[in-house]
């Protein structure tokens, strides 16, 4: 079993916590200190020995900071984690805030009124993100050794993860043909190095997989990236011994890092949006070139070997999840819990034998769970389904070839009017973006209004992004592309993103449906114009629940499309299931 | 009758003047000249003296410029004006250009390989519009006097329309108010002054309108406010004659105006995107503060009085709209061509006893002509309808107390099925901005797709942005807000947006509804949650052809939007109609 569902971090744990780093923060002459969930490699995930923001605070979400002041502190969240945070932290220590509405920019001045010294580690964070609080009035930001690290006395070790190699007949390239081709843009772009600071990047390039980390298949690792396309790799080399030695990628220990970017003189790429402020300062000798993570853009445009790859994954996975799907529909025990179903399904995904980990934490929320848009279940929380309507499960697989997300909103009983009707508005903002084309050019920000656009009609929305990209076999959350109003970057074929909106009635219940698509060149149908279109195709096939479904709200395209959905899922997966979930998945398959 | 259809410009016309244009080039210096179609006002209008870009090339659309070199000469224009630019120049003397596709600074270095001097007038090119020629290779841009204004014999003068009082009770505000406010801004700002060179600015801050120009009643002038609320006026002081003087106002003659500017030493607003150069060089001796215009964003947020006044404006033009569409339909005559449309339209609006002037040449396609998106008939082109499926008739009226803008598609026979599917189309996506409701910060470019997807989903589109600004007896195309991809400015409550998709198929047959909205707080309907969201209102009331409408295309949601939206059309008008146009106004209301 993967997922865990201990109570990791309880709020209480938190009074004698703080009190020791404010000791801390007295002995070292800080009026301050920051706490960020991120760690050297602002990622997702993090190691447990990064995870200082919920061992200081108890929060737990992927994203967000701690500020410990003398006398208050705060933890800041975003949406998604609105309800979560206030669950998890002590409301005497920690005052919640909403951010990014309020940022430390504007929190800080208002809590620190006659200024003061702020420290922060500058390894977990980026120029960027630091340029932002920069001349605030009084205040001045004091990088320092991290005050958390310095008071956990009982933090877990670097972890130690085995690397893989990731077969080329499913990356469609090998390293060193990735290696010569970003080395190509980073000449271009006026360097002649890169230091990359983020794991999925030097996994992507290097077509390797590690296990340093939960959920992803990631290799926690520095690497700088020269011209003539050497490579110097920053890690643990004890990880490494699986593979054979490459003449062209020097493998260093992590205390060499420092001393090697200190040395270099050239003109060095570095993005300040993921590296670390403390490889900025080590820069000091070369020119530094600002710019997007060079792999950024190629490692989004997956190859058409990748997405053969993915697409045999989500036919595993899909038929999984029917297995799944099925059993809680016709044999779920009266007694089962949120706990039990995400079991379950970790179950029914590990019977494929291929299973490596899932791709996050499952989401399995009932009734009111289902409302708290970042809902884990743990043993606090846990919730029998009995009597509530319908079930969120959001969850997911990482498969040698491949990386699924999937979310299905499950009925557990005659579904009541307002769910229902909630629940085909959502699927009408999904289907919308399924079945759109578009011209090159358009970005997320222009399609994101699509998903929403049911629910905006009747005065609701969602407060999460509509999709982000998807890694295969890496991140199940990748840049740069989404579907999001923020969203700047043009989509491009081979660009896979999640198609997830959703409706949350607080106190009541959830709803979210979720497939992966990926971004193809149009095929021109019948009666369309001779013109330069971009098309999604759904690398998800799952039935989506036709009881929530009320048919007279479609549009005849809309029916057309969920009737054409279905018959799809049904061809795709009826070869790979027999018996009882057979028979299930074509009654769940059937035209409305 | 306001609209001509005289053929102004002949392509051969250009054969004679180019030559001459080029002689001048030759003594003056210089190996090319640009003739931009903007004035020094960088308004959509220009008056017949500032019209270079028509006399010189033959092109009369309302963007777009030409480049005359010794040996090649180019217009450059925009997808709007694909098939018009090619028609109206004389192809062995230009080239077409598409334009932004291709700009000066792509075209120059290829066109003139070895280098040259290019001339340009400064009073009719912006800074930022100048900025993207610097530093061309080998290419020096050279300011100099007005090459085709140097060789226009018979150049009309500058126009000399009086100018009125814009009353207080329509406007809402007073312009003591206005100046005041703006003035408050300029100080924010850390200037000032400003330098206002836009007319529709001038005359929504004094509460003027003027008579200068064609279609939009506007005052040419330029201004100086001060941060106290004191404003120089630099014009033709003789226009002003039948307004009372005001002591904050100072009217000075145009040949003050550069004196002026040069003489200020004060930190100075201007905008960069709209100022000619000229102006900028002329404030040699201040600091000046780039920013946008101080009024534009006031000017697009109208007040109760102005969306009073223009739903009244909307009105009345929507009856006149009906016994127009009512006489197409029931009483025209078998010959009847383009241009008589126009005329009966204009005839009708003329009845009202209210038209000041039409708010742009009505756009009358028949049949192939509805698929050239900015067509305008004249005595060349003008086609009988007989035989055409239909005809897209886009126009506008201007009145005292509003300006509109309608496009209507009308069937001229029992419509083909190809056209009756594209309108349902083209309605859907207009539909669908109507009836959203939206959270407070998004921009046009966020909805710009809702208009588009029931084309897109069919691999169709159109060539032009969804809707623009438009002004309440001002300006029929205003910023800064639109509903475009290309759009970054929020929408807020007040601001009036034309609502216009389209479906072209070159050769066959346009397509075009256009309803004016106004943006709102949204009303929170039964079942709504508790949100900050905007909606649209819609101010124009016309029948919408329901013989081209396939209601077995629409949602029930489009057919309950189409229903009440004739009803609303019913309620409205009826009471300003009688006899056969009363009648027909109910038959095309009835629910579908």
């Amino acid at each position: 079993m993967f997922q865990t569902f201990d109570v990791t971090a309880r709020p209480q744990d938190a009074v004698p916590r703080v009190a020791r780093l404010r000791a801390w923060m007295a002995k070292t002459g800080l009026d301050g200190f920051i706490v960020p969930r991120a760690d050297a490699f602002q990622g997702e995930y993090v190691a447990p020995c990064d995870a200082r923001l919920a061992w200081i605070s108890g929060f737990t979400g992927s994203a967000g900071f701690a500020v410990i002041l003398a006398d208050r502190a705060a933890v800041f969240a975003d949406g998604r984690y609105k309800v979560q945070v206030r669950v998890q932290t002590d409301r005497d220590t920690f005052e919640t805030v909403d951010w990014p509405a309020t940022g430390l920019a504007n929190w800080l001045p208002e809590a620190v009124p006659n200024g003061g010294r702020i420290g922060f580690d500058p390894w977990l964070h980026t120029p960027d993100e630091m340029q932002k609080l920069s001349g605030l009035p009084g205040i001045t930001m004091v990088p320092c050794d991290n005050g958390v690290d310095a008071i956990w006395d009982d933090r877990p070790p670097r972890p130690q993860g085995r690397v893989t190699a990731w077969p080329k007949a499913l990356a469609g390239k090998g390293d060193e043909t990735k290696r010569a081709e970003i080395a190509a843009d980073i000449t271009a772009a006026g360097a002649e190095a890169a230091v990359l600071t983020q794991p999925e990047a030097i996994c992507w390039l290097l077509n390797i997989r590690g296990s340093d980390l939960a959920r992803s298949p990631l290799v926690l690792a520095f690497a700088v990236l020269h011209a003539d396309g050497r490579l110097d790799l920053f890690s643990d080399p004890e990880k490494f011994a699986d593979l054979g030695p490459d003449p062209a990628i020097t493998l260093r220990h992590w205390d060499d890092f420092v001393p090697a970017i200190e040395a270099l003189t050239c003109p060095v790429l570095l993005d300040p949006k993921t590296a670390p402020i403390a490889v900025a300062d080590a820069l000091s000798q070369a020119t530094v070139i600002h710019g997007a993570d060079p792999t950024a853009l190629p490692k989004a445009v997956k190859s058409d070997a990748e997405i053969a790859a993915t697409t045999e994954a989500h036919l595993r996975d899909g038929a999984a999840m029917v297995r799944f799907l099925r059993w809680l529909d016709e044999d779920r025990p009266d007694d089962l819990t949120e706990i039990g179903v995400a079991r379950a399904l970790e179950g029914f995904r590990r019977d494929t034998n291929h299973l490596q980990d899932i791709s996050f934490e499952t989401i399995a929320g009932s009734g009111p769970n289902g409302a708290i848009v970042h809902y884990r279940v743990n043993e606090d929380t846990d919730r029998p389904l009995a009597g509530d309507p319908v079930i969120l499960v959001d969850s997911g697989g990482q498969y040698i070839d491949g990386t699924t997300d999937i979310t299905r909103t499950i009925p557990l009983m005659d579904p009541p009017e307002e769910v229902s009707h909630a629940f085909t508005r959502v699927l009408q903002g999904m289907i919308a973006v399924s079945r759109t084309m578009f011209p090159r050019g358009v970005t997320g920000a222009h399609l994101d209004a699509l998903a929403r656009a049911p629910l905006w009609a009747e005065h609701r929305d969602y407060d999460h992004g509509t999709g982000h990209g998807v890694g295969v076999y890496l991140g199940v959350h990748e840049g740069p592309q989404r579907l999001s109003r923020a969203s700047n970057v043009a989509l491009r074929p081979g660009m896979i993103l999640s198609n997830e909106p959703g409706y949350y009635r607080e106190g009541g219940f959830g709803i979210r449906i979720e497939n992966l698509i990926v971004v193809v060149e149009a095929q021109r149908p019948e009666g369309g114009d001779d013109r330069d279109m971009l098309a999604f195709e759904t690398l998800t096939w799952v039935p989506i629940d036709r009881r929530l479904i009320r048919g007279d709200l479609l549009s005849p395209d809309e029916r057309r499309w969920i009737d054409a959905y279905h018959a799809g899922v049904a061809e795709r997966l009826a070869p790979r299931l027999d018996g009882a979930d057979r028979d299930w998945l074509m009654r769940m398959t059937a035209p409305l």
